[in-house]
């Protein structure tokens, strides 16, 4: 059991205290001396890696990157518009529900969409390996363009690069967007305040799972899904239900529904408790995800979102999000306090509370 | 020697007219069963893969991407913006003049000035290798750094993924910026009429020779560097020195100067002639190029453009251009005709003309 699971409740509450202090002090930093699939996982090291090296040397200070958003911010005249960069490396290709060229767009577009702007256009740069058969790279274009068309961005622009046999594992795509911030958006992970309800727009770590089963690494025949969709309808409906009241969003992709909360604790300087038996998983995804020991928290999703919202509009904006297609399982599943802060924790069904950590390592790598 | 080279002043006129005739009538399609590495050079086999498979997939009929241009046109409120979007593939990763974190920047920053925007906004996607020297990584990221300062754009969002060791060669990197377009830009390839002159910007085929040369394939031991530089105060100067007379510009990277001249010449349906010996090349990269046998129209650039101006303005932005740093050897290589319509023909020093065919195949892979 590692040092995250210890109970709260027991006579080790000291032990975990002094290992939440540890946690809360240690700053961001990059030292490690080779990159390892970790770096990628969007945990821990993921973490050392963006506030330890490349938002020193990236970010102008007070700039819209030191913000760490999905999305950063760009003026243009008297436009406020939002832009997010995201690169899919997922295997295999396709998967149950998706495949890569479906996701690039989706991620890409979820980015924007829960900073509060809906993407206007978008750019497609492949990096496709020699050899690739060019039936697989016809679907997957087909699937970037019903997939754009379906969020209403215009691709504007691109590129395509090709690397030698074995350099790729077939394509890799980078997709940008940029969208303009909805006049409704008043979002900001500063925002966040005690009190606030935490809402999950339905139910999570199918992504992960379907991609580690579609991998046939496990003697494991269940019938998952990939979560993978775009978010702006939920955006907007939440937009329009909770409007100022909706103070801070997150995609729950790489390290799942536990490093976003444990990002946006950290960034608010709050705590977050999360009621284990109210966050929606299918039983087929529980199921398989206790069979593996993974915890669905860390799973990535590719199209569900964390909110924060105002405890007095929480409960009609669910019930508004509730109506949209794809999100009827959306559920409230916490509340954020004072202490202790920058961290989360679970109540488990048995009446106790234990940490619930980022990710550190890297169960399930290339997912997206 | 290729159809491309045969002379249009011998007995052989009819041939090669019908070769012209063929090439001409010919509607770019993408029926190849698998990806070459062709595909990714710039030349013929990328013209079939973009026109062939990805413009009729994601190109709006009327829209920004059928142009083809190196950025593609946003509207937002009442800004115009251009968005550009590369992948850097290069090997090795650093090579005489320059590296790939700075080519990065510069490739994307020079897309959209050869549109006529100023970049604002940039974000990054690294796709790393798994054990990658920590060491590398931080200098590319100071490279990067670097480079967006000098060129003052602004990173507002970032993305990293780490791939298996074997995939990846270290690190690809992909940048998107977006930029608005100068209110002196009129830029367009439909504004190429004939009498234009052409303008090239500095010496060309440096940044290709000099990654062939890194890569130590050859015993050739040749002082090149790289011609990566940001394009913008070119662009700046010849906005400011010709406003409207400027017609349109690109940077001649993959492909080299031949084959941005057969497209732009292909979609103004204008002839091109070039004077070989007005092109400007370095002493040790026309060497370079002879001994290995390359054509240096062929070869890469990633900091020199083409510039097409109305007859009057073409000598005063010459002569403006050539007191910017960097493009003192900029100089006037040719001019636009009506016949053969969509062909560029070469003028050689011996009284001849050839027509000067985009690149077929690919003699220097990934060189950006």
């Amino acid at each position: 059991m590692s040092a995250s699971r210890e109970s709260l409740a027991g006579g080790r509450e000291q032990r975990v205290l002094e290992i939440i202090e540890t946690a809360r002090a240690k700053p961001a930093r990059f030292r490690d001396e080779r990159i390892t699939l970790a770096h990628g996982a969007g945990g821990r090291a993921t973490q050392t890696l963006i506030e330890g090296l490349l938002l020193p040397a990236f970010g102008a200070p007070g700039g819209t990157l030191a913000a760490l958003g999905d999305a950063g911010a760009v003026r243009a005249g008297d436009a406020q518009l939002a832009m997010s960069t995201d690169s899919f490396v997922v295997k295999p290709l396709r998967f149950p529900g998706g495949s890569i060229g479906e996701l690039a767009v989706n991620g890409t577009v979820n980015d924007l969409a829960v900073s509060g702007a809906r993407a206007l256009a978008m750019t497609v740069s492949l990096i496709l390996e020699e050899g690739l058969d060019a039936g697989v790279l016809r679907s997957e274009v087909a699937a970037i363009a019903a997939a754009a068309q379906a969020a209403n961005v215009e691709i504007v622009s691109g590129d395509t690069k090709v690397v030698e046999r074995g350099a790729a594992d077939g394509m890799y795509i980078c997709t940008t967007a940029i969208g303009s911030v909805d006049a409704r958006a008043r979002l900001s992970s500063g925002a966040i305040a005690p009190g606030d309800r935490v809402l999950v727009s339905g139910p999570i770590a199918a992504h992960g799972m379907a991609i580690m089963l579609a991998r046939n690494l496990f003697e494991l025949d269940a019938a998952i899904e990939s979560d993978t969709c775009s978010l702006w309808p939920a955006v907007d409906a939440l937009l329009d239900a909770a409007g100022s009241d909706l103070h801070c969003m997150r995609d729950a992709t790489r390290g799942g529904v536990a490093s976003v909360l444990n990002e946006l604790a950290r960034a608010a300087g709050v705590a977050v408790t999360v009621r284990e038996s109210d966050v929606p998983v299918d039983p087929s995804v529980a199921a398989a995800a206790e069979l593996l020991g993974i915890e669905p928290m860390h799973v990535a999703n590719e199209g569900r979102l964390v909110a924060f919202l105002a405890p007095g509009a929480a409960e009609h904006a669910l019930s508004v999000l509730q109506g949209v297609a794809g999100c009827e399982q959306a559920a409230l599943i916490g509340e954020v306090g004072e202490d202790p802060p920058g961290m989360v924790l679970v109540e488990t069904g048995f009446g106790g509370r234990r940490v619930m950590d980022q990710l550190v390592g890297d169960p399930l790598p290339r997912i997206c």
